[in-house]
């Protein structure tokens, strides 16, 4: 059995293993105060180009998305989110959990659009209603899907309009700037949104996420809102030398763009097969429908997970490959799905 | 310049390490639905004699404690505790962030008694004022100081009389446990608690925290808290490998001997030398009151705590060893130390 | 100007303004520990024939609903609601602010199924979403619509199935309970649900609502949860002498049914008009669709709430009446829609 | 039974009353947006000489503090408040329900002093504990006593230097203001504190807390925040009615000054008789500390509350005086005394 399930499930990247080893006996500070810390968060401002942003390193998605937030917002506030996005729908209402409701949007293809959140706009008109005051998106999306430059700018625009906070979920922003149907920096994704992290998780670390926090006013004592919802690591050293390791040569990239590459050669496959798609994306997952005679036999060799039920004979599955995913295995895959 | 200002200080011991780097590259389920996870549970529980108990692995003491209190905890229930418990100190108001008051008793040595706790729930009558609910104590606590087995008898007794839940947070549970003059055993906090954590982080891991729930009522739909708060690490192999480990062949308390042994190796050099401390600990934190002087020479070579300001010309300081903790540093620190 | 905006625009029922004139210079126990509370709460269980509830008298509907649902849930646990419930749209994120998700499901006309509760059911499978547990209905709902027994037993045994909790917003039972379309009693209600509320300030009272605790596990406590949410009025008595008034000689009902009367008088008149409306009420909200140039006319001499844009030309606009209601007013209001 | 347990065992001053019935048929607006509050509202500003501040009517004073703290207080932040203070003994943890801690320190008076604040500031350094950022503070105290203009003015130097809040607790702000001991006026209070509020409960009123906002940056969105928590009344004019009636011939100070004087009356007959107070109370509460034996005989005639339990013979008791004490029940009082 091949797991095609996530992008979490081997441990890490070598190279990032052997930093960890290289550097376990030296004495650092706690809590993110050490030099690896430092270091790492002094580099991730050079590929951003830029200095005035403050950094975070914490553990894992979920963790980042409700200190954030719960930071950012007052407890009338609320998030604008598509209705397949990670705080709404795969965080057990962790956003809720801290006060604030998420406003959803329906959507095909996981994205939102300045014409969905002005709709949200107007029609929260006063105090009997939560306040829309945060822009949740995610590049690329829970639906594998990408948001260009030109995209971006207008969200940001419709943000500053009615005076919303943008920010963005980068768990998988590796795969997704890496996809070559990417027009988007980190430098652009800095200047564009008031916050946004950078997912390691997914994209080759044990653990961690950097979360970035552009706009001056969300700045100040965010480090009390970590420790306040458990997540301040101790050895916080882990954090930094990982995303150093991850950003010192771009092998942040180069990860991402193994794990497209992976995922073009299913797609095409899969197309050649004469399949349709969920949504049409050019990163690490991909969503093919398939006749559920088909998926039966697929799960005899490979694990992945039903996305959704389209009718009663077919299902989209979601596929995803990572740094570790092998070439062969995803021969192999193809090979198997002829057979079929 | 050496470091004994906590037990946190580097990575992680050299096993668990290798353990991580034997396995990093294996697919395995993510959300600890893995068999590390599994057999390391199974594990733990054999070493508490006791089947019947729900294990949770987490990644750190704060999100253990906050997701554990606001699980079990009605919304008017509060905790109490020691004013120098971690709870009331240093958490950043993470259990009220959770909605839940600490009530706190005044003790010299950080440890709780059924005469404090009954004067708590005597004075809360009403519906007025917050329901004691959930007694919290630390073995070790903060100061050093431990739980003897007949202390932990009756704080079990008490709370059971006042329908009371007993947590501890074992965050130093492998020093407390190894300690010469401790009686307990794990099995007897299975026994005697409601809940309880097993810290890895101060104990060798690189991060992990193993929560114990003894009460069945307190069982019930534990994994979507830890989900909602944060905690539910995506990579979950890492904190079963990293306690199969350590309790496979009682590394757990090999480790905590010997942070123990240099602690009273340090203990002994300084009581001989005429200083008094703020406890008597026989665990891996040791609070020596000494001259400012003195704290300001040590402070050239050593980095450690100030712990509390004792009077004008004295202070008590927190050293704190582990399973890092080199006995040629301990040796040179005494040496230093009859220099001044 | 005529205000039909809505059922709250004029004072208290001149008999409730008596019995507070009457009783003003006794003394009596605060926070509704009086003996007018008790009385009160006596009467309301003969009322609904059962003594095997739990019956507070609080001042307002959201801070019953919050006060409520934040204490019969457990973190995790979520509420399904129609999108146009109270709690969804109209409470400012109440619930979400006491940390639950509200689930919401489209309806035509303001009423959930089981079948709309059971998608939800079906879709929330595991510790990575909320798990469902309170479904929360209005009757009559926020389009004037009403539960008939038939479906109220549905809702009760899907939600015996499911596992759920059935929570009624009686905000406006009085008007649902007097309809000549209901079938329900409030033995009914008492008997079908596990909870619920009979609404006085929108039905006769100065304020006041009287939350009904039928289900045995959601009572203990209570009153902690209703002080804590600063619910619990000093001068409790100021409730329970006025539920006392609407309850001992069916004033309450009384009440409804001219409410009913005067809504049923506009929805005939409008409906020979030849107008459409938005939902089929029998109940004091009535939804007509009109020009917009009709409304504007309505505008010059009446005041009410424009509900929802049909399309260009069209809005469905709200009419509310209460016991305050006078039927010449209601006359004169038909005679001018007669002259637009 | 004749009771001095509190000072709102009766319904409401007959001016307040009357004011409400000659009203009662006209329509207003819902939810405080009616002309009477807005009336009453300006008359406040008029009364404190000061336009610049918002104020909100709200129903009660639990009510208040935690809309009032949750709204100005981000999540990191907490309250110092004395042990005896309202916020920390009887509102069943609120505060904390909204994710605040309360740091609480040890008074003989129930009065904060510039030295216990700096304390607390002192001792809360980094992200590790909460960060203390609102001095409640209570005037007249829960014992009774009385805040000067020059120690206020001390509290709020002491606030702007550490860049604190200050807010204050009106609940009993009539009778505080009225006493002869108090050099404060409405003004004053408007110009000292950040936020306080102006109680009507305890001070005639049916029910009605009055929230001043005095720092501009604590105004914004506060309706919100009310709506949010319950608080917003749908016949808001009810509110404001009172209001108007209680200050538009300062019948509020000649209420205070009323409930004073049967107050220094108490005081006055139990000091000739030689006993001692738990505070020097020059307000409608008094705190005698009496042989158990005479609190026994007391209790057979009069309801009061047991304050504190001195010693195995002694007892402080509360006696509390109102706009509803009648002067002869007092002189009955005293005589019975003697007899004792």
């Amino acid at each position: 059995m091949y797991s095609l399930k996530n992008d979490y499930s081997e441990g890490a990247h070598s190279r990032i293993l052997n930093a960890l080893v290289e550097t376990n006996m030296q004495q650092t500070d706690g809590y993110s105060t050490d030099y690896y810390t430092k270091r790492a968060i002094d580099l991730l401002k050079r590929k951003m180009e830029c200095e005035d942003v403050d950094i975070h390193l914490l553990v894992g998605g979920t963790q980042v998305n409700l200190t954030a937030i719960s930071g950012f917002l007052r407890p009338h506030q609320a998030v604008i989110g598509a209705d397949t996005s990670h705080v709404n729908c795969h965080e057990t209402g962790a956003i809720e959990s801290t006060g604030h409701k998420v406003i959803t949007m329906k959507t095909d293809d996981g994205k939102l659009t300045p014409y969905l959140i002005q709709k949200v706009v107007d029609t929260h008109t006063d105090e009997h209603m939560v306040q829309p005051k945060l822009v949740y998106i995610s590049n690329s999306t829970e639906l594998g899907t990408l948001y260009r430059k030109s995209e971006l700018e207008e969200l940001h625009n419709c943000c500053i309009k009615n005076n919303l906070l943008l920010y963005l979920d980068g768990a998988r922003l590796g795969s997704a700037l890496a996809s070559e149907e990417s027009d988007l920096t980190l430098a652009d994704i800095a200047n564009l949104t008031d916050a946004f992290y950078i997912g390691g998780t997914k994209n080759g670390a044990l653990f961690g996420e950097a979360l970035v926090i552009c706009k001056n006013s969300l700045k100040e004592d965010f480090r009390y809102f970590i420790k306040q919802k458990g997540g301040l690591l101790a050895k916080g050293r882990l954090l930094g030398i990982q995303f150093e390791e991850l950003f010192k040569d771009d092998l942040y990239f180069e990860i991402g763009r193994h794990a497209n590459n992976m995922a073009i050669l299913l797609k095409n496959a899969i197309k050649e097969r004469g399949y349709k798609f969920l949504t049409d994306s050019s990163t690490n997952q991909q969503f093919p429908i398939l006749p559920n005679l088909v998926i039966d036999k697929l799960s005899e060799k490979y694990s992945f997970k039903i996305e959704r039920i389209i009718d009663l004979d077919n299902s989209a599955i979601r596929l995803v490959t990572s740094w570790a995913t092998e070439e062969n295995k995803i021969l192999e895959f193809i090979e198997y799905l002829k057979t079929i």
